[in-house]
């Protein structure tokens, strides 16, 4: 005789994932639905995840998380749009502005990008917060006006709507607040749940790790990187994930207009070596994706002629913003005070603290600690070396830029603390470290 | 330069838990405190026990819990009390009606006993429902009452008031939704939270193992009493606990008014060697905290003498009892109908599962599996055969009381099930296992 399943309950779940069971897709779904539903409390749902946190999730239970997350709420419907629908992905980190340059390069090759973001929160910036920074930037579009731009010039970069996994935003407020943030199945179904709701052909996934990272840790990384990639292709959705450093800030330019402004010197063909490098590697993916031939020679002869740029003002104007700052800077929030710090000895740099620098971005007032905290778009920080490379003493290392003298003056001094040089030299780590998938 | 202590956050003390971190007496007591005042939500505290539940705690934190716990509501002050005040404490098992006997008769060797107790819950039953199928006994005294009380008999068996321990109550009520009861920490800190708030000068702990107890692993068990044990010696109370098995029920009856007569018998002399054994082991270390010689031999003088039912007498009518249910058992609730279940083969009883026979007197009406369920007094089982008895095929193992024939028809294909009987002899187990302390 076959045991029968017990009726389903929240406190008999709980115990089964305290104890190391696997919990099957109807178990699952059934938590999801009932917790969005406000069927199950906060306090049993709290107690669940962090039964998660330690004894994990299996592939198949990872799947079925994302799922019920995913079927929460809304799904996009892109179907009427016949061009290949590719998205990025980034785990977060300091300075990390490859969106804004990567959505207008790809689409101008033919890729249809329907980018859904996210505001920055604690040492990682936010997408969503960096395009704001440009006058009359929505990034509040409804699922009509998406697609209708989306139709009109292959891109458009918003921010989650509510009809978007429910499930996923109200779990993710209780992690925040429960400490059961840190879990690789929990990351990876949440990311992923609001990711395969665009209805997407495609998607790369920039996965970040290093001391300026979500995820500090390589190993960890890449075990995320690998979780979502395998959801991904159990979706029917082409995934790849890049594994790529954060040991230093991405880029010069930390702050939301400062990164707006080095992301348009990026498309001008003035990008810094590192942040198009990520970007390249993300794009010649998405192009494959998309079986659209040429790779990195077609990216950079997109920004080369100017079609990448075009595209970027294009997305400003049809957003509501002001397509000059593309040409006029000044348009953009900028803060009028800047102060140089400098190195304290000659040598090489060995270590940045890209954790310590993204904090002090949100002390600065340039990011936030609580999701309703607001951010000052112009403040931020100038870096002008990278780990590895040689300084003299006296030599700037960075700029900060802020409106208030006070808080300029502490950042200055927090600032200097997360450059550690030595006398020795030291090899710069590769920045792309490994393709997944 | 000494690092400063982060200010409190229910957060920040989640996520140190949760990655192993020894908690301070202070962050302990921000937790308890603010959680008793509703400061800190359901959903943040089931979290932090779930981290509990899997990091463990070490015995300063264990100490710090029990602390707060108790603090958190009122002491008993029984300093105007001149006896040894001894309390005794089980963890519960099925059929466990040992403090009946044990309170009125050390009562009667001269040692105080504010027994404090609960109700059933699960497999396993309380003192209070079985003293409240006694017609007219009350269990909720006022600290007064039962102060007044203990100057003039020396004892009396009362329900916990609202204002010992809330913080017990409240986080009790959470763990038994979101999974993390079986915690040995949390078990050890409720349970001496309560106890140590009695004023007593010393503890004796009954920790029961088995297929019948709440903790049916012997280890953890033992890692149980020697925590409780090391609470009440840190606090200054001499403790001692008794690990006793529960590979059967205690004693013949199951059930509330069956259980009182059994105990009524016992006082009279005519008790099963299993609750006489359990109770003279109890009784004896009581004996001798409240430094009474005598021992043994003490406790059965005061048996032979009538002196230990004459203070049970004393017990129900000061707690507005009838007296008389001691000679005249049919004042007592009793079920109407009974029926008797057989042994289906001779041989010798290997096995009883003594939890499943403590959830069918949950099923019989007797016992409830939610606080706020009702239970009939009147119904139970009386047992007949023991682990390693010998039975012949018919012979009869148990008979059901009841009041409702479908339910007791069930309950007899139930209980059953519960007897293994195999043709190879088999040493029972011995009952008293070990002392700590």
């Amino acid at each position: 005789m076959k045991k029968a399943n017990p009726p389903l309950s929240a406190l008999h779940l709980i115990r089964k994932k305290r104890d190391g069971g696997k919990l099957r897709q109807a178990e699952i779904e059934y938590m999801i639905s009932e917790y969005t539903n406000d069927n199950i409390p906060d306090y049993q749902m709290s107690a669940f995840l962090m039964a998660i946190y330690f004894q994990g999730m299996d592939p198949d239970e990872t799947m079925s998380l994302m799922h019920s997350m995913m079927h929460s709420g809304k799904m996009l419907d892109l179907s009427d749009i016949k061009m290949p629908k590719i998205d990025k992905h980034s785990t977060g980190g300091v300075g990390d502005k490859v969106s804004l340059v990567l959505a207008p390069l790809v689409a101008a090759c033919g890729v249809c990008v329907p980018m859904i973001s996210g505001r920055g929160l604690g040492h990682t910036g936010g997408t969503l917060d960096k395009l704001e920074s440009i006058p009359g930037f929505r990034t509040n579009l409804s699922a009509h006006e998406l697609k209708k731009q989306l139709e009109k010039i292959g891109v458009a970069m918003v921010g989650q709507t509510a009809e978007i996994a429910p499930a996923d935003r109200k779990i993710y407020a209780l992690r925040d607040v429960t400490a059961t943030v840190d879990s690789i199945p929990l990351i990876a179904a949440s990311i992923m749940s609001k990711k395969l709701a665009e209805d997407l052909d495609g998607l790369v996934l920039d996965v970040k790790f290093g001391s300026g990272a979500f995820m500090s840790d390589h190993k960890k990384a890449k075990l995320l990187a690998q979780t979502m990639v395998q959801i991904g292709r159990r979706s029917n959705v082409k995934t790849v994930a890049i594994l790529t450093g954060m040991d230093n800030p991405l880029g010069e330019n930390i702050g939301n207009s400062l990164e707006v402004i080095e992301a348009i010197e990026a498309l001008k063909g003035n990008g810094p070596a590192d942040l198009m490098e990520v970007t390249f590697a993300l794009g010649v993916e998405m192009l494959k994706m998309a079986k659209i031939s040429g790779g990195i020679k077609l990216l950079r002869q997109k920004i080369e002629s100017g079609q990448a740029l075009l595209r970027f003002g294009e997305l400003i104007e049809a957003q509501g913003g002001n397509p000059l700052v593309i040409e006029d800077y000044s348009l953009l929030p900028r803060a009028m005070k800047s102060l140089k710090i400098f190195a304290n000895k000659t040598g090489y740099i060995h270590a940045i603290d890209t954790y310590a620098i993204g904090m002090s971005l949100v002390a600065l007032g340039g990011g936030r600690l609580r999701k309703e905290d607001d951010i000052d778009p112009g403040c931020g920080f100038k870096t002008h070396k990278k780990m590895g490379d040689h300084v003299d003493k006296e030599e700037p290392l960075a700029e900060v830029f802020s409106n208030r003298e006070p808080r300029a003056q502490t950042a200055c001094s927090d600032l200097k603390r997360q450059y550690k040089i030595r006398r020795e030299r030291i090899e710069p780590k590769r920045l792309v470290r490994e393709r997944i998938g």
